[in-house]
């Protein structure tokens, strides 16, 4: 409700600019007596955090979560989890000179239109900087999820794909290069070309597949709260996203019934799996996998024309750190949204039967 | 919550099973003032009944909505609209060979684990019967919303893509045929083909485009409520549906930033619209676009093999009265849940400042 | 949120005016299994329904509830549960009187200025008739909580006070007369004196006591969502409420720590229970128990002057069918608004703890 | 939901033990464009602040709510406002002595049951130190309701009443003195009586009444979220509440209706105001006011008997920094739930009409 609270009983309400004292959130529902691994958190935030890379933008942020509150002697109280990341590295007069002017595919000028006026330093509430959030709330959930494995990875940059099917990948080669792709080759390939594109001052677009495994069967909501509704709602929640597709997708379309069900072996499991693990909104238990379709990033180092505040036209110099290519920090970000909504559901579905 | 309310501020809670005495819902929220055409909702209703055409499944309902109150003197009141849909036509004998054993990718064998067991007719509550009740909300949220409209069409059915541009499109051709696509020429090959695919007694499936125009800049929460995540959810929300896409969708992510971004003309228009009508979330005042894919409907009449809740291997042969192609009825669910999309976030956007 | 959904969980979402077709709502998040009595569900409503003794309303309605989903083979299914009372017995011109007029002390003056007009026959959605809804809702919620017994009883009409402990009072009593006070000797006086009350033409306040008992202890939320924050704010959405008190209640604000505080037993138990069953928001299996204050009704069958729609002074004649005291009728519904929160936080609880 | 979140458009999230690192909260949906004035939230956290009288307690904290986000230019920006309130005194050896020991009528009985152990040091979470995120809110809220004036004074302090009614009071008079009554003779005695009661080492009870002026008609939602049930929800949220009433309350169950009634004068308002300003859950432009009844202090610097994890019985002394009576610190947490309460409806009243 009113854009920054996430889940309903596993929640996380967000808070933060990219400019400004501090980011953080609270998650509240968090069941009490999860030994939580803070080191695991801060894990997650560096895979996240800028700088890490060649290829991902300069930024240097240490991206330290400070815990206040909702934890005891290691563990979870039931108490709401408050916390905090404070911002150290900004650079807000890079961004004076959009002050007046709108960038293009941004979310300045809206962001005038609807509140009156708005906090122009990196982008302010719209920067992607708010998700290092969401990857403090999914890595709780990740460690209240404990047999759940959810594994997201870049499986295209701009038209170059990863061919190979989920199932052929070793997934613990994901971190072993900047791209997060767990095909060596590929992944190299992809460096080098985000790097040719950072070199032209340009950016490109991506795509991250996530795959969930050991999933348990029932969860999900019917009718509106289906869970890969509520999958796709919290991945085009995250910025640049433009597509979601799981199980069969977009190719599925071009289907026919007696081609596309699923037959059932006599345990329940099902011989292919074009549903994605997912039947009627809930899980059935198989894999649950999914697409996410990133944009380019719309800053570009580049001489580009826009408009003030008055309507006039004029002409900026594209400035500030950026990423060439957005979906190498995305991975843990769907890892963290795929994790809350898992949580959320997770607890939901303890409330399905007497 | 718990999956059966949509909307936070225009909110519609449904109920009703394909089977039970009737389907209805409660739309809660509805502002006061609106002189309600009643017949208006009846016929978007008429458009998703079931029987009108010979490419749709030939149950017969009148689907007559019965409104109990909220409205006085032709006018909402301000208070919640109760209604309701009586089941006329109900033959659940057609589903007793399913009491005991589970249809491939439909959602039998996961009811039966979460909730210990389940109304089998005609899949109980997840039947896309259940979307009657999105229609009647639907209708009346476009009644609010006086000066958007909002259009959608089937794009593609199985292979077969309409391939112009929307804007080469009349929309008052879209009722035009059976097959809801506004394309006359295309419309009748994809006629003939879904008449084909139902005489094998197999199904295919399709993609509805959706077009909303006249949309005031403003809509949409920033960050976890973005308009398209909410649209996207929505969307994923109906039966069958495997993927959502906006703007630039999917293709979008081969495209390099200074070729995506859309830049601004004197009056804050954009020259093109790869955004697809939201930036940062939020409606920047040009046309929404997006694309939703459908699976082929799992219900196909010919023999197959399943589980029964043993797990036992038997064999059974499809029955019932079965869409060969689910989109053409789609068209005005997918409307339906936009219209909610977008008076849940009009009413929002009247909070958002002093 | 809006005003006609009241619960998290176990949700009822409600519709419907006095003089309108129907009454009803949306029962949402009741699990599945439990095997319905409806009987049960109908004997609740014919408690709060009109007619029934000398000293209530003559308004001569059945009360039938049609439940529309949710259960099947007589068991609840997990889906939403609709239902649906529908009105018979409307004399709408019996309020013509007041549809240009303000009855003092009523809502019509206040929806007239927020709604910008009202349905004014019978009080439209202000009128208690809407509690129909919260019977049926509580009545299934009852049947879910098996072991935890709620007993609502009249303890004081005007100044005519039930002095005894609720300890010494047989709750088998409560439906052996029209009032609704177990006492027998103090239920006559009390008749009596409505009755007198009604010859006048006037009404009389009261106040409803509710003992719930078998409480399993860590219902209610920290903070916000105490088990008595919840309770009170339900009891004071019942028309005509004007507060509410339980353990020590106002008479504790004079008490001293030292004499308040309840000892425990070794057994977790307390030697009193001056918390009335609750700490920290959280019921500690001792019974909970607290007071209901209603005002009088405000229709009197008596000549009153007050405001038209212009502001002229008019004097208008009090007429209509009402209760002369309204707690008698009360009684189920506050047991039915305390059995909705009870189900309520049970779900909750479920998820407290890994 | 789930305890830790307040109100539907203008949101608290709060988080924070009495004994952790830090307290605070995320307020969503305050509307963008207020100048917001800082000092006048710390001055508010300074009316609740420990250490501020001789009657109140001796922890000595500073209390400086520092604000990480949602503010740019001295203006809210319509985005989330995080903040913290770093705790600096704490001394949590003063509480090894309940580690393992359950003190009467407090929350630790019930939290080790509900989570399975509990942060025991200062009270965790139950304490009342929460409130001080409450407060935050609430001043902001304040400043949003530009014309609504809201007043809480003590008007009970044990058996010590003031007897006047809130028209010949002046409110300017309330931080006059440390009891926070506005009547100066009444402050005097209830300032004495509470300095014998802490030399005993004991505490008493006591009741704020809170008046609200100014108020626009149509605040308020029918039905669950009737102002007042809001009103009351909110305030018995509060730390050590037994009971709340508005308008006539308690004694209005001892009036007849013809002599409750408010009639109107020509302009709306009404010459009585025994409905409190509140008719049918609606405001009505007249005065709110009510009463809010507080326990005394469980904490007593006495020795008492008790029971252990074990259930043994086991004998105590009362330590730490407590309050002799809860409700001169409780005054700016009755303002400031009110204040939240009222900012939430004004929001929803936006979307009432067309």
């Amino acid at each position: 409700m009113a854009g920054n609270t996430f889940g309903q009983l596993f929640k996380l309400t967000s808070f933060g600019e990219s400019h400004g004292r501090a980011l953080g959130g609270v998650i509240d529902g968090c069941p009490a007596g999860i030994m939580l691994d803070i080191e695991k958190i801060q894990l997650e935030l560096n895979r996240r955090k800028p700088g890490q890379s060649a290829i991902v933008t300069q930024r240097k942020e240490p991206d330290t979560v400070e815990i206040y509150s909702g934890i005891f002697e290691g563990k979870t109280t039931g108490t709401p989890i408050g916390f905090a990341i404070h911002n150290t590295n900004q650079k807000s007069k890079d961004y004076s000179h959009i002050k007046d002017s709108y960038r293009p595919s941004h979310a300045d000028y809206v962001y005038d239109k609807k509140y009156g006026f708005r906090d122009y330093r990196g982008g302010g509430r719209s920067s992607a900087r708010e998700t290092a959030s969401r990857v403090v709330a999914g890595a709780i959930a990740k460690q209240f999820l404990t047999n759940i494995k959810i594994n997201a990875f870049v499986s295209q940059v701009g038209e170059m794909k990863l061919e190979k099917d989920y199932k052929e990948l070793d997934f613990s080669k994901i971190e072993a290069n900047p791209v997060r792709c767990p095909d060596m080759e590929t992944a190299n390939r992809m460096e080098e070309y985000i790097k040719s594109i950072k070199k032209q001052g340009d950016t490109i677009g991506g795509v991250i597949t996530c795959v969930i495994q050991n999933v348990p069967i029932g969860l999900g909501e019917p009718v509106f709260d289906k869970l890969h509704a509520a999958l796709g709602g919290a991945m085009l929640s995250i910025n640049a996203v433009k597509g979601f597709e799981y199980g069969s997708g977009f190719h599925g379309v071009t289907m026919k019934g007696s081609e596309h069900n699923d037959s059932y072996n006599s345990d329940g499991t099902t011989t292919t799996n074009l549903s994605g693990g997912i039947q009627g909104g809930i899980s059935n238990g198989m894999d649950i996998y999914f697409n996410v379709a990133f944009k380019p990033v719309a800053t570009v180092l580049q001489s580009y024309e826009t408009i003030n505040k008055e309507g006039e036209k004029v002409t900026t110099q594209g400035k500030g750190r950026h990423d060439p290519c957005v979906v190498p920090r995305a991975v843990p970000i769907v890892e963290a949204m795929a994790a809350m909504v898992l949580a959320d559901f997770a607890l939901f579905a303890r409330t399905n039967k007497i």
